[in-house]
């Protein structure tokens, strides 16, 4: 490899590789991104600089620095490149003229993906400063015992490491062959970390610019640091508030107690009629669009050896609460749940107070998967609540989320491919994984821009995301790098 | 009667019936009350016009200058006074030197009890004051339309009014017969409005001077204009805090929904249980020591006709909440309770947070009857949530109050005779009823002292008793001396 990558430094070399398929150039990008990867440290280093610091006004100016920075190094691989105004910070959009292919066919004969490449260049606050080592937004490498090799840096990882990884890849395509494998579009924006706020908008008031057949996101994580893997759905959810009011006001429970109606009675009696006792959600009609996982996927899962141990023993707990004859990692990934998020009634101060409160409230949300649909569970959960309700009390009820399940079918082309990509850079099968909770742009891609997304991440369970001393270890940069390289390569073809 | 009436205006009269019974005295003292009322209410109103507020500390002259004008006034019916100091405002106590009967002797040959009265010269606070018709503390004398004639003031019912029944029948008697008819002592306290703190440790500083054979205390109500009131038992309380723990801190539903505890899920579980469908209380053991009330008593509270609308229906209830099959004033009063008082976990501000807490929080409070054993609720009901608290749960308890139901018994000679003095002047047989709340200090007259009390008082659901234009009606004030003139003859003979 290293050989036909000197051998492509040469101008004939490159128009040659440009009537190549991506895939026959896939080995020199990949030698291009190894012999360049100082070059692309220094790059990423640079962005890393810019304290892009989202939540805080004061860093405003940061966080357009830090959009002109990306927008910039985006200009300088061809890509057309605009940085848009929102009311918060701007949005980069960064679009390749055209596929590498001119006219967009695969080597099968198909058409190539158009892409939507998601990423954020803001990052989280710094505090506790004092618990940072070294000064956060002076990124450094340091080798840990064992000889392992960190990238240290508020935001290493979360996003602009990860993203990185996404860019260095078309830098190397670009290198060898002169133009990119795909058409793609970068969608960079600066407001993840507190909310994504005008990103909805945005997306909203794009829509047509922005609608390509599949959308891309690097800010997910590996399963383990040798095990690729690929986030093929994310849980929907339903957020509902339930008040009950019984008598007017709030009473004395020795003058009315025996008599009046409590309305906590009320409401621990509707919530522990929420579940089953194996552990399933009691309202009916709840599982209508939950499909089980196929067979192989099935195993899949079985095979991460997920434990009780591993995953509950960290947070003080043994056992698997949630509906029995699950593995745990059904549980928390690909079936549906509910829970009380929140509950308040009566008094909750210091010692005692006799009371029989008039009112008494509960959060209640469902994740949800598959094609339940988030109407339907409300609808159903409030005449469930209902049904419930003795006289004597009113049920008033508030909703705050109801967004649907995403997931790409286990039988897409872009699904598979990726898949692959992933197992030959790794070599280990990759594995795809339900995300437990919501990423509500990658939902407003499925439904406002009607495409897929394929969440492909390199970020390990110690990168320490939103705290001090985040890191990105060198290695998940680089091989994250020859990932997408190879990804784009399979797409493309 | 009146006849009679002016003939023991002469000493002869008096000195003859020194030698009678107390109730051959009767007629002679109720004319007397007749005759008296214009000056029993410029006492009344003396006593109304005193500020004694015991609940704000610039009023403390005001408590004094209360205890010392009772103290002076009882001085004047020949009681051995004393104003006792506490910590707080003072405790007024005075002392019959002996029964006037000298050896103590019922008519019937029996012991007479020698009694304890309790009554406070504390008055709650007045504000809000510009609700108030005329000044709080100038008593009036108003009529109604209709012709009804109350006492307008603060503490004209609550207790100032209402003790100062007892007061004048005592005064009644010492002026026609030159005695008291029973060995009396009074206890009127500061504190009541305030909670009593220091008159428990007075009461037990001080038991063998406070020790007599039956209390009294006029602080309760008539069941309604017309049909006046015993109250003979008064519920305890046991109350108790359960707080549950799972994971060692809150949790993103997202991510460990689905397999870790919700503690408010098994709270809600547990809470759930405490009840029956029947609405009787589940705990095993609960209703040890609940006994049948005898028919006559259930013939007597069926026969007041309670009804839902009347009582539940100004608090914009309609149907009794409590245990099936039992009448609406037996759930309030003589039946045992179990109320969730409180309850609190996760997230309970606006809008949404998809928290699965670490914590979650009840208070629980249980009414006792006749011969439950606190300490055995207690520990029953501890019992039975441990049973229910699931692996990866903790619980720990708190307790706020422990004490056990007081009742008198319905054989009780001093009931039987005090209810059938009521009957008399009101010409109304006179109801028994529970107190569904808790009076300590009645309790430790119980418990410290060893005796039961007699609660009869002359308070009307309208009084507005701790409200602005606090009343009594000068009916009820005029029949209540009239009324402890008869049950202390009752008692004496």
């Amino acid at each position: 490899m290293s050989k036909l990558g000197g051998a492509l430094q040469t101008c004939n070399a490159r128009e040659t590789l440009k009537t190549m398929t991506a895939s026959h150039a896939l080995p020199a990008v990949l030698d291009r991104i190894d012999n360049d990867l100082d070059a692309s440290l220094d790059r990423l280093f640079a962005l890393l600089r810019i304290q892009s610091v989202s939540t805080d006004p004061a860093f405003a100016p940061q966080c357009r620095k830090a959009a002109e920075h990306v927008a910039a190094d985006l200009k300088s691989l061809g890509f057309d490149v605009s940085v848009r105004p929102t009311e918060g910070h701007p949005v980069v959009i960064g679009k390749s003229a055209s596929g590498r292919s001119g006219n967009g066919k695969t080597s099968s004969g198909g058409q190539a993906p158009r892409v939507l490449f998601y990423g954020h260049y803001d990052v989280q606050p710094v505090d506790p400063l004092d618990l940072w080592h070294t000064p956060p937004f002076e990124p450094r490498i340091e080798t840990l015992p064992g000889g392992r090799k960190i990238i240290v840096a508020r935001g290493a990882c979360d996003d602009k490491g990860q993203a990185m990884t996404f860019v260095e890849a078309c830098r190397a395509f670009k290198a060898v062959t002169g133009a990119l494998p795909l058409d793609i579009t970068l969608l960079i924006e600066g407001e993840e970390e507190c909310g994504s706020k005008h990103l909805f908008g945005f997306v909203r008031d794009n829509a047509e610019e922005l609608k390509r057949d599949l959308a891309l996101v690097c800010d997910t994580g590996m399963w383990d640091a040798e095990t690729p893997s690929i986030t093929t759905s994310l849980r929907g959810l339903v957020y509902e508030e339930v008040r009950l009011t019984c008598a007017d006001r709030d009473l004395h429970s020795g003058l009315f107690g025996g008599a009046a109606r409590n309305p906590i009675h009320v409401l621990v009696e509707i919530l522990s009629d929420l579940h089953k006792p194996d552990g399933s959600v009691a309202i009916p009609g709840f599982y209508d669009g939950v499909h089980e996982l196929p067979d192989d996927i099935k195993a899949d899962l079985a095979g991460l050896g997920l434990t009780a141990e591993k995953f509950l023993g960290p947070i003080g707990l043994q056992v698997p609460a949630g509906e029995q004859g699950r593995m745990l990692i059904e549980q928390i990934s690909t079936r549906p749940t509910a829970e009380v998020n929140g509950i308040i009634g009566g008094y909750t101060g210091e010692g005692a107070k006799t009371v029989i409160p008039a009112k008494a409230m509960a959060k209640v949300s469902f994740r949800l998967v598959g094609a339940q649909d988030p109407a339907k569970i409300r609808s159903n959960f409030r005449d469930f609540v209902r049904a419930r309700v003795p006289v004597d009390c009113a049920v008033e009820f508030g909703n705050f989320a109801s967004s649907p399940a995403f997931e790409v079918a286990f039988d897409s082309t872009a699904l598979i491919k990726a898949r692959t990509a992933l197992g030959e850079e790794w070599g280990k099968r990759a594995v795809t994984v339900g995300g437990g909770g919501s990423i509500p742009i990658v939902g407003d891609f499925k439904t406002v821009l009607g495409m897929d997304t394929l969440m492909v991440g390199f970020a390990l369970d110690d990168d320490r995301v939103h705290s001090p001393n985040e890191k990105y270890d060198l290695k998940c940069f680089h091989k994250g790098i020859r990932s997408w390289a190879r990804i784009l390569a399979a797409l493309a073809d």
